[in-house]
């Protein structure tokens, strides 16, 4: 039963991340390049270091990335609170975007592929969800 | 509320990902290197230019991802059956092994998560998980 659990939790994952990455052409950034927007996204600034850290590629590599994402204006570099001589990488407002287009995009297609689904059902997969994610996020 | 399935549906596919790629540091591969080799691993073989579109990077990062899989021992080059000058990536074994470590990472995780559920919910859940995943095949 969860080998089964894995297999439909795989597929549903990845066509709702597919689904999503289809903005992404708009814009014309990379997967990479996505990745790491994601990462400031979600997580507020932080510096190269702990960027590729994060995402597990060399500082080299992250350097690279960022540099195009600053050149397309969706990341930007501000000082450090903390030390004034070091940089953070941020998240612009047009960055923000991206990100915004693309959780849209996976929101439409989630009530597309809901849509199979009575309201009453919905409500019980939503809950149950919930209490899947509370168990996580308690662990 | 398809927002917030939305949100739900993303910190359940995180945490189920991260859960699996923990297995990583034990094979002393990174992201990027895993990525490739899953493809390969669900696709089976495939030239570098198809891997390297399918993945939305560069040839000359591909190469690159794939010179140390192949030094690993996880990828191998074979001739093309359709064309005898070209060659295919094809994951070894060993390669097959690291996948397969981290699906059962997965699986053991989802059984963990999913115990806060009785037999009943369970199977109410996979029952859903099946719709929905019938819904994308046929989309």
């Amino acid at each position: 039963m969860y080998e089964e659990l894995e297999i439909l939790l795989r597929r549903l994952c990845f066509s709702v991340k597919v689904a999503g990455r289809k903005v992404l052409r708009d814009f014309d950034i990379t997967p990479s390049q996505f990745d790491m927007l994601q990462k400031l996204f979600f997580k507020g600034e932080m510096r190269l270091t702990d960027l590729s850290e994060e995402l597990g590629i060399t500082k080299g590599t992250a350097s690279g990335i960022i540099k195009r994402l600053v050149d397309y204006g969706y990341v930007k570099k501000v000082k450090s609170q903390v030390d004034k001589r070091v940089y953070n990488l941020s998240i612009t407002d047009e960055g923000r975007k991206v990100i915004e287009e693309v959780i849209n995009k996976r929101v439409e297609y989630i009530r597309n592929i809901f849509s199979v689904f009575d309201e009453s059902k919905k409500k019980s997969f939503l809950e149950q969800l919930k209490q899947l994610t509370n168990i996580i996020e308690n662990k």
